[in-house]
């Protein structure tokens, strides 16, 4: 079997490369959550990402799994892998298979996304492809019109769980964090720097950016409002210690 | 003035994004060097580009200053970007104006290029457009099929030059390296490994991977080998400490 993960960035359809457009044209089955973060919003997404590539694929659901909140973390997130793995086989029983499965991938597959390790637990192993997307790494970027790294500077990225846990890692310069629904930029020093956004490259984007010391309290709102809103949210920011050259 | 820097991806006019097409349709003039690293490779791909875009814009050529070598590095980077931004600015005289100016960006704006901190040079001050573009991070993890942190591990991307000067970063699990012509892997221990690609997302892509052990020769040589042929090389990898899940 064939499994192409096709990223499709972060919420705008113009977002899509034309490599991935002709994928979703190439591929035979287009594999979609039935439920998960965003539901309906990021339903409607796919669905117009499908009509404007104007592939002709099946289009096949699966359902996402719960987690099981008792397992430690490492563990809980392998058994939910496992599980989703497992509903993938039994969704695409039947299926045409004239051509490759594809899959559209949230950002791009290889950062903070599970399609690849999922697809990676198939029996008999598939062949995989993997087509790039714009990440919402980028998108932050775009959006405040910045550069993510200083001149011949490191960049780190990491995520909300890890800078709880384990604070500023050493070394970072320039940091982004990713899956933090904590918000826990809060605990850092008032004069580092934030840039912030949500909904990036979507008509719902929101940003802010500042000292924390001035910012965090508006973003920490600002979110709660958006999320209250549209009924989840995705978010992401980088932070420098002090303000350098944008 | 409004300057729109639209990233354009490693080499394959397949990754420009839908947005990124419409960009180049949108401009009046596209500002392009008339000479660069990898010159005839590169300017065949962006002619290529902007033939597909059905962009009807200007398209206007400055050339590339020398880098003045006696100077420190970051004095060397700032006096060169000055020389650049006059030269944008004498050959945007009397150029067609009604639209904004576009410029072509290897790769994503933010990551590693100075286009941005050229184009706040200008005066009076531009308004800016970033659009983001896939970066040879993403085609590298793409040719690899590879995840670029492991389960909510950190990423730390860092450049050749820090590599020599500083060593593997603190706290970094997966490190990539950019803009490295001096194939700094070498000086690694053995076991780390290493996930090497150059002119990704071209038809002249290559490949290699394994512990540096194995593998830094034979990656120093297809280096030297790929760059005598065409006469440049762009090129990008990945490391971990020891061999994760892939």
């Amino acid at each position: 079997m064939d499994i192409w993960l096709i990223g499709i960035g972060t919420g705008s359809p113009a977002h899509v490369t034309a490599e991935g457009m002709q994928a979703l044209r190439d591929v035979s089955v287009v594999l979609v959550p039935e439920k998960g973060a965003g539901k309906d919003d990021l339903a409607a997404l796919r669905r117009d990402i499908l009509k404007a590539s104007g592939t002709k694929a099946q289009v096949v659901a699966f359902d996402y799994p719960e987690r099981d909140p008792a397992l430690p973390y490492i563990e809980r997130v392998a058994r939910w892998h496992d599980e989703i793995a497992r509903r993938w086989q039994s969704a695409l029983t039947e299926t045409d298979r004239s051509g490759p499965v594809g899959l559209l991938v949230w950002g791009d597959p290889s950062l903070y996304d599970s399609t690849l390790r999922i697809a990676r637990r198939l029996s008999p192993a598939p062949r995989l492809r993997v087509v790039p997307g714009i990440t919402a790494i980028q998108a932050l970027t775009a959006a405040h019109v910045l550069t993510l790294n200083t001149l011949n500077g490191p960049v780190t990225i990491t995520t909300g769980r890890r800078l709880r846990d384990h604070g500023w890692p050493q070394d970072a310069e320039t940091l982004v964090v990713m899956l933090d629904g904590d918000c826990s930029f809060q605990m850092l020093p008032p004069d580092t720097c934030i840039w912030w956004g949500a909904f990036l490259g979507m008509p719902e984007q929101i940003l802010a950016h500042g000292r924390i010391g001035d910012v965090a309290q508006q973003i920490i709102q600002m979110r709660a409002q958006a999320r209250a809103q549209h009924g989840w949210i995705m978010d992401t920011y980088l932070l420098r210690r002090q303000i350098t050259e944008p």
